[in-house]
């Protein structure tokens, strides 16, 4: 896709700074890599001091070279430039197929309510009572289990797999592998053997979220699992029955939640981190990476370390752990010469 | 499904309290949501006080209950409410689906033998020799290798991997993306590079198992791997060549045992914990959460933390971690008062 | 398959003793469960003192044995026992099944290239443009993206997801529920919300790379994600976008690489370790298990714990944290007994 270098700015909502906005924008690359004809971006501070050196037609950059006379080149100025990039990538991303309606070889089943513009691939397998969305694309080999409901817009990759009675939102995305409405882990001990909790409640994935690749997503035991508006999760991310996860919260990769805790909004958890069953987790909590969360934490905070504590203490004690033998010995010499002394005394 | 309360009563093997055993129940839900016409239980510690405050219409609960003359509401009185609750939410699930039979488009290798009242759903894939016992159910897109054996009334989920000669009991139920016989890691160094070690073995999954999403279960190298009878795996736990989990034992979300490791029965992994290889834990051990078991464990404890400890000692551990700074200062303030008075001698 | 012992000895360029060339062989396994026809190896330094107890008919071991005049089997030495072992096994592997072709149930798309003697298993759905070498095995629903490129007599598992442009090699393999290809995690924060940064690279793997099962390996932002010739990953292994993983590194299970980290050749990465994003790993690290590396490492290293140390200082640590609580009161005991001595003064 190739546009105008104006269009392109008025769509950042930039300001354009020694360049003509008649010309034709047709890719967008890496600072070093862009060509001519391309845009590029500065966010990384390696690449600031080098700002002339590309050969992209514009750079995309923040408000700080505004006013900097020694920037000969052409700079699309904006508030954000780490988020203009990203829209500017979006815009050039190849146009999406024409949609393919319903290909031969994916089974759909009885009482199927099925939008318009709808792309459901080779393989894809539709339960009864399903509703899926204007405009929704369905990945080869993805199976939808009966009653689920998908909103417009929304993207599933290949083999992901969402039981029945799930709700997906609109402009969802779900990466290859996911498992959605999989049973959450309920088992009654009773004496050696253990009697199975039917597992009876929904995944709810509210809009906006994109889940990463092979995912789980368990159904709650009654009620939702809940993934509210915004929600992002790397891949191999684990969240158990009855958690909700608040609006724009962010899972890293491998990121562990056990059952009916609640995290609130704006949360970043890190690669590794597994956060305990029944806990409350405030607004704007980041945790990790490779924490153990093993108590209810208030919000507007950062905590690392397993068990987490606030993070400056982390950054202290992951500093001090590997001189324990120092400190050890350190403890030992000072005993023994108090020692030497209460003989003496 | 609707049954009588008497009828529930005597498959729980409990005593009724306070109602009418001809009165008709028609669902099971949590205490503060079931209406009139259900029932509901009270196991949850803050829900005990408030026992005559739910909607329903009978009460799942312990003995405790028994002499209670200030409790208005119908009672259940079990030994094991937890189970209770359990056995009784099972009884109300929709029921199953009339069999489908092979669904034309699933493929059915050669001479596969195939049981009573089997569900093979669209998608699904068996290879050639293999045998399907009765009742079972094989959901879309769920593939199995050649000469597998899968036991009668066992529930296979959507995209699930079975591959060649495993041996699957009855009644085990598994869910999506679960990978079962893929080779185990064995490879052999020489020089640079590494040969790649056959991985001939099988994996062999007993009855009454239980395995999450998107586990691993890796085959042996020669022999089996092997998950006892009653086992549960929550989802994404990795099972390496050659391990043996013993009965009823639990492995909670992202758990990991290295290769050849053997665990007894009863046992309880916690989330996110590892195992290393060629350990052996014994019966009645529970490890973690995200522990990292180096050495083998005799039978009846409880370990935690990395390398794993006694868990009254993590504890107490998991306390002092965060005050490593102020430990370290305090040492080195005698240090320094150590160091003034030897000065001084 | 069965072949002549002298057969064997020359394909494992090894060195026969006290045998016959012209016995037949007709399979391997281990030391205590081989039988008179079959071979079988002296690797564990359990079994060495016990060499003359198998039924074998020969055992693969190391030149240690060549002088041993008490040993009455068969020998078949070798410099590298466990290697020749691994490469022993490789021919009674069962023959691969004759090439099916492309499967009537499998769904092939416009122009795509394919090589001779492949087999395109039941439900494998494979995108426009794509490119199958020769000798592939696609088994049953896999799915493969739009202009992959897959390189001659690799293997791909049912249920493996390759996504648009990847780039696979020869000789690789690849097993059940791996995600290749899936988004990196890139998203802009944009005030309340995340921008997402398309990710418009690809994933490269290289000649005889073996990837285990449920891997996730992400597609690079721009350019390209990349495991090198020889690497070797366990199951639940997740890399994230532009890593780079050098030649015949092995990376275990519930491996996390974070974004643009380069690993070096040779490295072991043990099970459940995490590796920070922006990091570089120098050639011949060994780095876990459960580790947590935050910084770059020099190559010709052994590093463990979170955060990683030395292994030296590790294998210390790990003695001295579960006697955290008695250095704690014996610091506490010193303190008093200084203070007591502070007011004597």
């Amino acid at each position: 896709m190739a546009m105008k270098l104006g269009a392109l700015v008025k769509h950042l909502d930039g300001e354009l700074k020694n360049g003509d906005p008649e010309r034709i924008i047709q890719g967008i690359a890496p600072f070093d890599h862009a060509q001519a004809g391309w845009i590029t971006f500065a966010i990384d501070k390696k690449i600031l001091p080098r700002i002339n050196e590309t050969r992209a037609d514009a750079i995309i950059c923040g408000k700080q070279f505004k006013d900097r006379s020694d920037v000969e080149k052409t700079l699309i100025i904006v508030d954000n430039p780490y988020a203009g990039f990203a829209k500017a990538a979006q815009l050039f991303l190849p146009h999406p197929p024409t949609p393919m309606g319903v290909h031969q070889h994916a089974t759909v089943g009885e009482s199927v309510s099925l939008g318009k513009d709808i792309s459901i691939h080779p393989g894809v397998v539709i339960g009864n009572q399903s509703t899926i969305g204007d405009n929704v694309i369905i990945r080869a080999n993805t199976v939808i289990g009966d009653n689920v409901t998908i909103g417009n817009d929304t993207l599933i990759y290949p083999n992901v797999t969402i039981l029945e009675n799930c709700q997906i939102g609109s402009r969802v995305i779900i990466h290859s592998g996911t498992v959605i409405g999989c049973d959450g882990f309920g088992f009654a001990p009773d004496g050696e053997r253990y009697e199975k909790v039917p597992q009876s409640g929904i995944v709810r994935i509210d809009d906006d979220v994109e889940l990463g690749a092979n995912n789980t997503i368990d159904r709650a035991t009654f009620g939702q699992t809940w993934i509210k508006q915004g929600v992002k999760t790397d891949n191999q991310v684990h969240v158990a029955h009855n958690v909700v996860v608040g609006e724009n919260s962010v899972l890293v990769a491998q990121v562990g939640i056990a059952g009916s805790s609640k995290l609130g909004k704006h949360c970043v958890v890190a690669g590794q981190t597994g956060i305990g069953g029944h806990l409350t987790i405030g607004d704007h909590v980041t945790i990790g990476p490779k924490a153990g969360v093993a108590q209810s934490l208030e919000g507007h905070q950062i905590v690392s370390g397993n068990v987490a504590m606030p993070h400056q203490i982390w950054l202290k004690v992951q500093t001090i752990i590997p001189k324990l033998p120092e400190l050890k010995k350190q403890v030992a010499r000072l005993e023994k010469q108090i020692a030497a002394w209460t003989k003496a005394d």
